[in-house]
């Protein structure tokens, strides 16, 4: 059962639609009638959401979800403090970048130094799509070339440019000829201290291949928790040297941080400073405005420049005072309420609780992640590792009965994608790890 | 005076940064140092911007500009319906549309009829450039073809995609080797009842130029307007001839009504109705929000098929439920206020009041536009109607100088560029008109 519904991880199957109870049914048809085919649901029996607050989501019934998936709500669902600026900056301006206003620079000012070393300009988009768009558009015009190097299940966005880099879109979803893949560092079947090493001459080999066409490297790109490649947060010496085979070949290496960013890993704001680096460009996008959309590049001046001089860049909506006041507040909440410090906090009781559950089932082959942002590989095998995708999803749909909300990531999609906003306190940890924990038994009394 | 500052109409040149005033001097030192080279403000004198309401923005000293330009704010700016409908749902919920939500299918369902013919699903971005990138991938899914054709200064967008289709950004900008362009249907140079003709002849040609060199013809795209182009509303007899041809070569028409939509026209809510055609997909950005990044594209079941099947798209924040409240807001007033009458009203009062001018400005070649979308044009001299930049451009400095603001447009930025929200009542226009009057009297007393 490697086969994923509908060539999407943890995706609802259509043609299981008659197994649902009438009134989701009813909703599912219409949203196929007026969203069309495009559009996909999570899980075999999707939820129905009508509103939310802090961690929980709750259907039209009044029943609570646990949210331990989504990370755009990064500051918890409806925070009274991003609501408000949101909304006192809406009465009082909403508009472009092509006038001056005072907000976007404070924040810019606010902002940037987090980043650290020559990065000093940011500029806004409204998607992390649009930013990673943007920052491949920088490095080509910067470096002259075309070719891109990613992971091998890497996603960076959904435009024509970056869903032609993000093989985690599916079989079906075409790379571009300028794209080539190197392995994800994956720590649970390669030997830690040679991840770094593999990668990088894996590296330098489709650097040669891309030269050899006449493309060259523009950029390598990268999310440092390479979250669809399947969650390998250790070892953290592993970009550091990709970087140096990076710079070697003239090229941008760009740090998408849509995933890591926010202090989301615990261990520092951005996930690149986890591996020791300094990246030429820093992307980001969901958690920013805590769902406002809004999203950003930040990089350093020599990369810009040419591009700044010979082009231009305008986003209607990027930047706009709206979306600075919304990642103003999200910003601000993020250091006033230690959120990095209590991701590393509350994502290591969870793996721990996590990891002791692996004693008693067999099937959790591995547990790893860092803060906020763990993987559970499922797997056949302890000794063959072979992965088990059946069983993953079993147990994300079995969580999800449960009304315990995460989903499943990696090219098997075996591996539990645990990513549950920042506010996520030690008792919310807790009931995922006691409904993991009865999911499993249930799902063992059911195979026994 | 043909050359653009910074590559773009009504650019600031920063390098008469010393003639401003020293605040302004600073701000903009900040935004330089901390946004970077790609940015761009408007005006010799750039605006800063405080607050705003209605159709009116205020700068830090209190001072209000009439806002003839910003078609975002599109129902006005701070619509209290808007804002309150966004800050109603911030409160309730804001997730994506991977669960399933009752909002945006009342949305579409109330929506999507106003297309007409076979448009029967709507998809959500953020941006009309997300929405035209991903018409385009549709488009290039369905047909199994690459080839775009555009007219001669289109603009369509930021993404690397849509930028290379996008030649109004500039000489530095690149196109897209798969791109092709037409001549804009200039009223003013062109005998009216020829131009749909020569439109479609010269789409032909180059969808034979196309199929020459294997790309073949994925798509046509244009703003039923043509805003960028210089704004040519008549005759409207001309896109459905060049439908015809899209479709004989099988290519999908695109209809890019982020200019156009929501009523602007005054004569018709979508742009590509008054041309009597239509189209496969529509898409549409700007005022969809009234400031909110939303956007989508509409489209039939036909075209999207294939894609939806063998595809997926997903848009983190594309519909997310306060995109569709503020959506819903937005739609619902420009039906509610009468909008689009209102704009057609107030429209022909302003061209009429605008046209008597041409009377005593022998420099004003052409006025013309529909609704809330006014081009005037000027010329050296009437009979060969040489394009005058600089007299466009100062009158564009001296409206903003008495707090009026409008832009310029065209491939010779010689065409005023009057686009205000479509609140705007006679009383507005009148003071456009009589600050237009004034500018154009000081210019001539200057020059005499």
């Amino acid at each position: 059962m490697n086969k994923i519904n509908v060539g999407m991880v943890n995706g609802f199957d259509p043609s299981r639609l008659e197994d649902l109870d009438p009134a989701m049914q009813g909703a599912i048809r219409r949203r196929q009638a007026l969203l069309g085919p495009a559009y996909r649901l999570m899980y075999a029996d999707p939820v129905e959401v009508k509103r939310a607050s802090g961690v929980f989501l709750y259907d039209s019934q009044g029943k609570a979800y646990l949210d331990a998936y989504n990370n755009v709500a990064s500051v918890g669902h409806g925070h009274p403090r991003v609501v408000e600026a949101i909304h006192a900056q809406l009465q009082t301006l909403c508009t472009h970048t092509r006038y001056v206003q005072q907000g976007i620079l404070d924040f810019a000012e606010d902002f940037v130094p987090s980043f650290g070393g020559p990065i000093e300009h940011v500029m806004f988009t409204c998607t992390g799509s649009e930013a990673n768009d943007l920052a491949l558009r920088i490095a080509k015009h910067k470096t002259g070339r075309n070719g891109i190097v990613i992971t091998s299940e890497a996603y960076h966005g959904n435009s024509d440019l970056t869903a032609g880099l993000s093989p985690s879109l599916g079989k079906k979803s075409p790379l571009g000829t300028w794209v080539r893949r190197i392995p994800a560092p994956d720590s649970y079947r390669m030997k830690p201290r040679e991840i770094g090493r593999t990668l990088a001459s894996a590296l330098q080999r489709e650097i040669e291949e891309l030269e050899r066409r006449g493309e060259g490297l523009a950029a390598f790109i990268a999310d440092s928790l390479f979250s669809s490649d399947g969650i390998y947060a250790h070892p953290t010496d592993v970009l550091s040297q990709v970087a140096e085979v990076v710079r070697r070949a003239g090229g941008v290496f760009i740090a998408d941080e849509v995933q890591a960013g926010f202090g989301r890993s615990g261990e520092a704001l951005w996930g690149y400073q986890r591996h020791g680096l300094q990246p030429d460009i820093v992307t980001m996008g969901k958690p920013m405005g805590n769902g406002y959309p809004v999203a950003a590049v930040a990089m350093s001046h020599a990369v810009v420049e040419s591009f700044g001089t010979n082009q231009r860049y305008f986003n209607t909506f990027g930047g706009n005072g709206v979306a600075i006041a919304a990642a103003q507040a999200v910003y601000d909440v993020v250091r006033e309420e230690g959120l990095q410090a209590n991701a590393l906090k509350v994502g290591a009781l969870m793996q721990a609780g996590i990891g002791e559950l692996a004693a008693t089932h067999e099937g959790i082959g591995d547990v790893r992640g860092t803060g906020l942002y763990i993987g559970v590989e499922f797997v056949k095998n302890r000794a063959t590792k072979e992965p088990d995708s059946a069983t993953a999803l079993a147990v994300v749909d079995g969580m999800r009965k449960r009304r315990v909300l995460i989903s499943a990531t990696g090219p098997n999609a075996n591996i539990l994608k645990i990513r549950p906003p920042l506010v996520f306190s030690p008792a919310n940890a807790d009931q995922l790890v006691a409904t993991l924990d009865d999911t499993l038994k249930a799902l063992r009394g059911r195979t026994a």
